[in-house]
């Protein structure tokens, strides 16, 4: 029985371990593993080679992706999914594990839909896919962030300043409320709660007047700000989006950092972490959830739970129904906001 | 309102963490709070200091804890809870927030039972604990023996030899099973499984006949070894305890690793990681949980919820029973053995 | 014996460490230690502490420094130096050790030109002092930067991309010889060769050319760039320049960036690493460094050896004229260019 | 013309990063590699492969060598030396690139002097061997040490132990040296001075006394220490050493910490590190002194400089006489036992 393997979407620390696992457990099944090149993009254009235990050796704590990944949707090529039906039948596939995020994941489904048997496995660093209490990747993420926060700290403190550290969450405020909160940061602001620069730096004043010369300021890359003060809305300006809409690498980050500067009057900084957030060796927590992800998945083809996706509820690993994950997004929930001790935007 | 916060057992990642987040969780509730040093001994002996936002700054990434610790049992001092009592009394303590291990909740519990008001928050590196799904420590500790793990590999493969690393885990194998499986480990041995190493040898000799020359043996330091072949019975022998029966640091480590070479033929190191597991940073992973616990028992405090103690359930903080804690050890499942794709004793 | 000492200039890794390391050899030599806060503007105002073992113990390896720091430069203040004078004498301090960089060792050169006692203490992360062989900061930048660029390689080649990483030098590539090097990058460019950026794309086109489908590139920040073919001249463009004529955080990044993309084709994105290079935890490395330099400055000070810097020179401490520090920027040898079988601007 | 490479003794970081120095520079001088597999056995069995970039792709920053390695003496093996000669015949093997410590490099020495070809890279996480100021390896080595001492810190700070942290050092104390500055250690024991335990106890004591409850302890596994009072002579005690009179993995540690408590009556604890070490991802510093070497030895052979080595001397790479590595050990010179301001034995 030939299964085959693809890992699609953003990179994300932790895709090898779940490779990895998929072709250990596979072995036991006495499944022929077939690794898809480049996403969907490797079903459609029969790019593939097989995985085998040596083929998958030693990549466990490796960055990356051993089958490459693309952005490639195939709903979005022209007779996609009739090509994807033949490379399935031309190739003897008999299920599919896709491991990705959103795109990823809403095509699984739709295809699923459309009578394939597909296994998904969740993936994004922002944490933001719903059906799972977490997923590999963003534990890395997270950990990344708060070794920064730790470094931008000293400084902040030597020099009294403010900085503000723009990390990555397009949609949710995961990582910056995570690594915030690990960081010891003043104010995270995310893009659950619609910023009001007018209270942070009213926030700072407070600290600064209270003998507290310095803060540290997390923002999520997708936070909506309120960028001056006589705006009735709140509006992410120009300035923090792309052409396409989508928020401009440090845009956010920029933006929040002048208007402190310019309402408190102290020395602010900016620092973008970007890319490094979603790459390299993956911590061992997420080496583990990784690795049991992959695990269930290759069970779940065995048990034939096709049009599902393995998922962490508490400390189980279940098999959950695989539109759950993009039926809409898990924002963090207030309690963390209450409880954080932080100032929240 | 006086509350009084300890920290008792062993060092553990995420102490400093948990107390400043009661300190400054505290501040919102108007709690004056007192810092007890060294355990319930600080207690005992009037030994204490006032927590403050200041005191507590910049403690949040910092190992240890600033209170001290003891394993100082009231219970075992000649009318220790009489003295308790009155030390309370004396005091004018409202409350007492217990941060610690077996020892430490099993005292919180009698002494909440005996009619003070305790709250807990449980710490443990081994995991160990009932009751919380997770305890702040474990991942630090996990981080740490894989990093080792990691370390150790590429020498087992340079010199094709076989490196036993004997974890923590007296009385299970949690950080054993996840640094295990995050490092990649050929053989995960643990207390839930009495392992048989002859299996053990077969197992090395099977992989080594197929092409991979060396091998990674993890184990808990307490786990029970069938030491020579012809024992019915698993024993641990006698060098791997100490006088008082507990597990002598590298003990079970130095038989697994004498007893594989033995019966392999193979060049077998052992490595023991022992105390560098419990101190210093904790993770962001640590620190999150450590500071979501802080807080959590500062409000179990505001709502009267004595005789319990702070707890993960999912990603949820919840109150639980204080004796649930130690009313047994939480094991790991066994569908870590199962599904591990590691060979387990 | 009353000696102060004072940290100038930019937040650096070690710099704590070198304040301890004074303060205790100081102990031996009998001499009382007063920390002045916020570089030279301490003097000025007679901002001051006394350092004792006590107030200095636990800082070995923590970033920022305890003494604050400024970039008021005496000789820019009305009088500055007769204030100086004035302080020193008020406050009867017998030497000065300075702690700093370009500026720092600029002003403490005049002033002891002027008839005061002082000492340096080389600090830049950037490498570019002259007189020493290296500065404590410079290792642990290259750490950090080098962690950033082996997490970048996996995401470059998961996605086939090229990923132009920028880092601190605004006059010498120090830190981007050295962390290019270690992070394996593909081409580096620095300050002491201007950049080809058509040599760059055709190098870049070249390895893709030849299988290796993604690229990482590596640029410090000041490093001059050709950004259009047809220019005769190297010229940095407008836009990764400041009002003031220094480079922008992330515009050389930016720039190249661009240009490789519209010239090559490849899918191309810019990660800033900025501040969070120059805080925080110093490596080990770094923390010998600057516990060696500060006890050879206490010593400096009980010989007399005014005038003078402490100074790396093979694996000795030695004391070299102050003003050599900045006579000339220390450029990285032209031999890393021929051997580091990297591609060079 | 074909150069064989070999790399031979214990791991250490670094040595795939001089391999990979090697091959790529190979390609400009037009030179064909030939891996000799695990040491000058490779040579004698005829065992080994071609190294290309390719082969050699992405081995920058993994821990051991794709090598292998072992500590087979041709001088030890009958007719050892005119089988190397036949087997440099047989394969056409121009010269040979020899990365490796004492043994290695000794055996080096000999056949250079019996006419073959020879160049070699000094291998040592010790740092011990004479003419090169340093070695790759050790600063991985003392980085890995230094992580441990500052997480043992904080566990002996609240526990209010001694904790004696065992570190590698056979015949010499560098890495005991550097990492104990580094961490901060309280007390630093190196073979280059025998140490007095009494005088131990009796720092521990003094600082007990002035209110520093805790202490640390670093003992370079080859330190000969004074066991019991009234001994006229140094000597480590038999439990120390192994049936061959070398130093057993955590014998002087056990030994130290034991004295230790029956003579100041406080709690103490020992560390090993032991192999961790030795392997795993090599630090920044070392990845760059690798590669230096690496391109040197090629561009050594290319120059005909053989019966030499590559070394570093102040920051330039140079080319010394084979022989000058095994002459004498190099010992951490008294400057650093002078200004460490610490206790030394």
């Amino acid at each position: 029985m030939k299964v085959a393997v693809l890992t699609g979407g953003g990179d994300c620390p932790g895709l090898n371990a779940v490779i990895r696992a998929v072709v250990r457990r596979a072995t036991e099944h006495g499944f022929e593993m077939m690794g898809l090149r480049d996403g969907w993009k490797g079903l459609l254009e029969d790019n593939h080679f097989r995985l085998t235990r040596e083929t998958t050796s030693g990549i466990l704590h490796r960055g990356g992706t051993i089958l490459g990944t693309s952005r490639v949707n195939p709903f979005k090529v022209e007779n996609g999914l009739e090509k994807v039906k033949r490379a399935v039948e031309r190739n003897g596939i008999h299920a599919i594990i896709a491991i990705g995020g959103e795109g990823t994941l809403s095509a699984a489904t739709r295809m699923s839909q459309e009578g394939l048997r597909i296994v998904g496995v969740p993936k994004t660093i922002d944490n933001d896919l719903n059906g799972t209490d977490f997923t590999f990747g963003f534990d890395t993420a997270v950990t990344i962030a708060t070794d920064a926060i730790d470094r931008l700290h000293s400084t902040a403190e030597s020099h009294k300043r403010v900085i503000v550290c723009e990390v990555m969450g397009r949609h949710v405020g995961w990582i910056a409320t995570y690594a915030g909160i690990a960081g010891g940061a003043d104010v995270i602001l995310v893009p659950e709660i619609p910023a009001d620069l007018k209270k942070v730096a009213e926030h700072i004043q407070r600290r600064n007047a209270s003998g507290r010369t310095f803060s540290i300021v997390v923002v999520a890359e997708g936070t909506l700000v309120k960028a001056s003060p006589d705006q009735d809305e709140h509006l992410i300006t120009s300035g923090a989006l792309d052409e396409a809409g989508r928020p401009r690498l440090g845009g956010v980050g920029s933006i929040v950092a002048q208007q402190i500067e310019q309402r408190t009057g102290f020395e602010t900084r900016v620092s973008v972490l970007g890319h490094i957030q979603r790459g390299g060796v993956p911590t061992a927590h997420d080496r583990v959830l990784a690795t049991r992800f992959g695990v269930h998945a290759c069970d779940m083809v065995a048990r034939g739970e096709f049009g599902q996706m393995a998922a962490l509820r508490g400390n189980d690993i279940v098999s959950v129904d695989l539109a759950l994950a993009t039926k809409e997004l898990k924002r963090v929930p207030e309690e963390f906001f209450k409880v954080a001790q932080v100032f929240f935007g």
